[in-house]
């Protein structure tokens, strides 16, 4: 499958991947709870690899039963002794591998992603101190308001995106294992399970209650936000000549051109996050024990939004460490 | 100006009201830092009163300047003696006041639905003890499942409120005092102001920053999609004869009609607002120090949020306080 | 109820008055084709008048039946002669009224709207014609591309509003009239009431096929966005000093301050837009023969788009007729 | 690179193929009006194919200039003898070749999809005739209301499908050839390279007027709501137990059950399919001759809804040719 665009927006997550280590999770966890012999853990574990796997098969298969883990469980039970086969996925049910999946895709795009938004942090806090007092014209609604310093700009881009990373570090990041409908009630399995996947602990079974993947968006959608707010300012103060990104773009056509590209791509992604939140909240009602439709789309969407944040920390990276200021065009700006 | 609409939707908040609120507290704040003598402060407080302004003539010459502070502020200047008026608005800019009631208008609204989702949570509380054991038919992807209770799944309704309000609790009300570009720096004034108008005081000016508004409009989204989870289950266990309003709505053609009122009303409410959401979190990257559309966009967008917070959670209030539970209907459908 | 944002959004429709003038021309209709009495039909017309409802009455109860309609056939009733009475409504269901009453505001509003329009129009063409030859310097990625002309700008500002303006052209504005579940069958009396209203003829009954309104938002918002990436432009090309508003706004805070009122007004009702047009879209699969909830949300959506439609080419109308052009800022920007 | 969900949400497009038939459909078009050689033409052409390039590297040099064209046309000219290479993607900029390969990519994704959505119409047409006197129990806002026949309510699937389509139909997907800034003006050129590919000839350049992009992104949501509508209809009326899925898909826990697998996948299609139209309406207001974000934003906003129509027909097929009908379950509901 083609990803031309994935250096730019972040490719898709590998979900059969998270899928099988969620499998494996759980049948560790109830070895390690004594619920099957640690054997039994071990085969399974050691089946659930990637390259054993057909995916383009299971992907064809998932279409028949509107979940990749029907044909995925009869696939990894196939390749096991019938003793240990049966033991594959019990207790659970479809939704809590796959809403395990997706934490522990979050879990994992965050953990790599934070390198680059620590970068990002980093770099603005230098810049703030290096241009404390640097001459600066403040813009209101685009016009020319009062003489500022540059300092201050970037401190409300620290602040939005300190602000943004202290809402996605509140994020707890759960674990699901509720069993066909949501009854199973084994404390001890569930902590187990979060434990050997380094995940939190839910309260209770959340199917239908998808306020973890809304906190989890609204999230990612402040910290893209952020980084769209600091991409704004670079594209147009990069018009007045006043800042440039250090590796500019070029073009196909004009040799000569210079453009934003960090910048532009930040806010490319930025563009794209407000649909994917609004799909998240518009999921929220989900039916009864299980959703028809509105859960099952949380998982391209959910995965849009973390390879987004991935994207843009990654651009936020490269521009903000590169950023170069110009005082002299700055202060020619001044009344 | 009508508002049919507003006994399902909520209506719209009274801006002019609320902006005259502001402006009385910051003189007011003025006034308790020293700045202003006490008597200004009192003389300009007593003309903030709705009565003395034409509200039809301000909305149009707010058309002009793109802010209805621009004229207002030239109004009530117009109501005081000279060295009073020129008091009036300072060191505020258009964004400090509009921002500050867009708050002040939040807090007042949440503060009374709070009655209407506290009796939801505690009518909820109420089923699920009283259907503990009551058996209920599971249904996932809207398919019969398995055996259940029907406190269970009162139960996911319950934390899903439970969740949301807690979110909800966590956001933020500050004021917003930054002056024309932000550069206010009167920590003892901005302190003074939020005082006089119970509002929390900003870590700094958030001109630009628009992480608590996207925050306040995150959580309303949760707390309005709980409500509308619970809401499509009624409208889905009605259609099974399983619960029932205690008071439905009737029909214009059909006498013997019962239609889930509330819930439809809920659900509606829930249908707006995903919408909302993701224009609130298009409006993160607003540009250098006032954005020129983004923010002004907000303050429709988030009025709606919170008139229909509001109204779903009154609806909530009715329909869970009244419903009725068929446990003969419930215990048929079980296999 | 208080509209102090109503000159920059557009106000609420006024949904009373057309609910009253769709019954009328339901009886009037009814009569035409034989099936009441002339006499009937205008006694039921006269009591159509906003006047003898109590509005704030209305709406309350209309909260206890999620339909306005319910209450207001009671009281148009209560107003008239048993027989007369019992007349009035029929064959008629609450969406039967409520959707004509939505596409009657549409109607009038887009006539309204049309005026604007057609100065936007007039005045970009005049501006293409001006200044075909303006040297100009294009920008791409909001970077320094090549020399162009400002008349070639316009042509894309021009073509842009065209096509959106073809395409709400296109839009039909049908009647609605299928009964309580959409089994009415009566193509005669659907006609006379169309042709009461000025309104289309519908192929069929479209209760839960909501085509018509997905079209109407669609185009609606496409002439919403060509006037605002006029705006867009129209706020960059400001900051450089290359054009300006003709009747720039003020600032509350600063005298000299000079902002481009209506650009921002216009860019604040695109950036409301796409929310608004999503939740329609959102509201296509309506539920089996009357939706629960996702029609309820049409209401105030759609009436929003028509709202901002309306004010945003009011606000065009004023920026393009005033706009002026500073072709020596132009000239100098060139390489 | 992963693609395990694939099957039910369709996959990415394949950029590459799209971007390198464009530059071989530019160079035979320049042959074709004689500005180069025929020769050098074809042998651009040859070397316009997947396999002689290095995907993942050209990805990693895309997201330095925020376009996958400098990388692109860099080596295809390393492929080519220096008098030939000096040809390659004249006089084109990259918008020219993405927003065609994005129309061409939309041409051949409809034109495979469109023999799914026949069958679905032939489906629905067999359907309605089949039940045209079938008893069936109409339910608005999900409650009983009144008898009716399935055929009536399968004549409103039949009639938004169908409506969908002609919407689909009267959108034109026209080439774009504007050169480095717009202001290429050369028909005869634009009309072979609409020629070689089978696409439209635009009015004029449509860098910045989006109304192509709009129409079609409207276009296709309205087919995925049409579809959408008929899936929401089929999980409701299966919970009834009067219609079922042909091939019901099963769960990983329990064995016995059965899902509507065709229309849960269509309504996740559909719930994911507003928030990406709304990312297309607030595109519209492009800045200047290139946009810094929400044209980049458009790539896979309109290629996941491109895979979204796909998908949904897909699946639309299946459940429309196999649904079976339980007339006698139908008629129990009755009063």
């Amino acid at each position: 499958m083609s990803d031309l665009l994935g250096g730019m927006f972040g490719g898709q997550p590998d979900w059969l991947a998270a899928l099988l280590d969620v499998e494996a999770a759980l049948a560790a966890a109830r070895a390690a709870t004594g619920r099957i012999p640690p054997s039994a853990a071990e085969l399974i574990t050691e089946h659930c690899r990637r390259d054993l796997f057909d995916e383009a098969d299971l992907a064809e298969r998932a279409a028949a039963h509107a979940t990749p883990i029907v044909p995925l469980v009869e696939d990894l039970r196939a390749l096991l002794p019938s003793g240990v086969a049966d033991a594959v996925h019990r207790p659970a049910t479809s939704q809590d591998v796959i809403d395990t999946a997706l934490m522990l895709i979050a879990s994992r795009t965050l953990a790599a992603a934070d390198a680059d938004l620590d970068a990002c942090s980093t770099a603005l806090t230098e810049l703030a101190v290096a241009h404390r007092d640097t001459p600066h014209l403040a813009r209101t609604l685009l016009a020319a308001a009062l003489p500022s310093t540059f300092g201050r700009l970037v401190d409300v881009w620290l602040a939005g995106l300190a602000d943004a990373r202290a809402a996605l570090s509140g994020v707890a990041l759960p674990v699901q294992l509720g069993g066909p409908v949501g009854a199973l009630d084994d404390p001890a399995l569930v902590a187990a399970f979060a434990a050997e996947l380094g995940l939190a602990v839910p309260a209770a079974c959340w199917h239908t209650n998808r306020m973890p993947i809304a906190s989890l968006a609204s999230a990612l959608g402040m910290v893209i936000g952020a980084l769209g707010k600091i991409a704004a300012d670079v594209v147009l103060l990069s018009a007045f000549g006043e800042v440039a990104e250090g590796s500019p773009g070029g073009s196909s056509a004009m040799p000569d051109k210079r453009n934003s590209a960090r910048s532009v791509q930040i806010l490319a992604c930025a563009h794209r996050t407000p649909g994917l939140v609004g799909t998240v909240f518009a999921g929220l009602p989900q039916e009864l024990e299980r959703a028809a439709g509105r859960w099952q789309a949380e998982w391209r969407t959910v995965g849009d939004l973390l390879a987004l944040t991935s994207a843009a920390a990654r651009h936020g990276r490269v521009l903000l460490t590169e950023l170069t200021v110009d005082t002299e065009q700055m202060r020619k700006a001044l009344p």
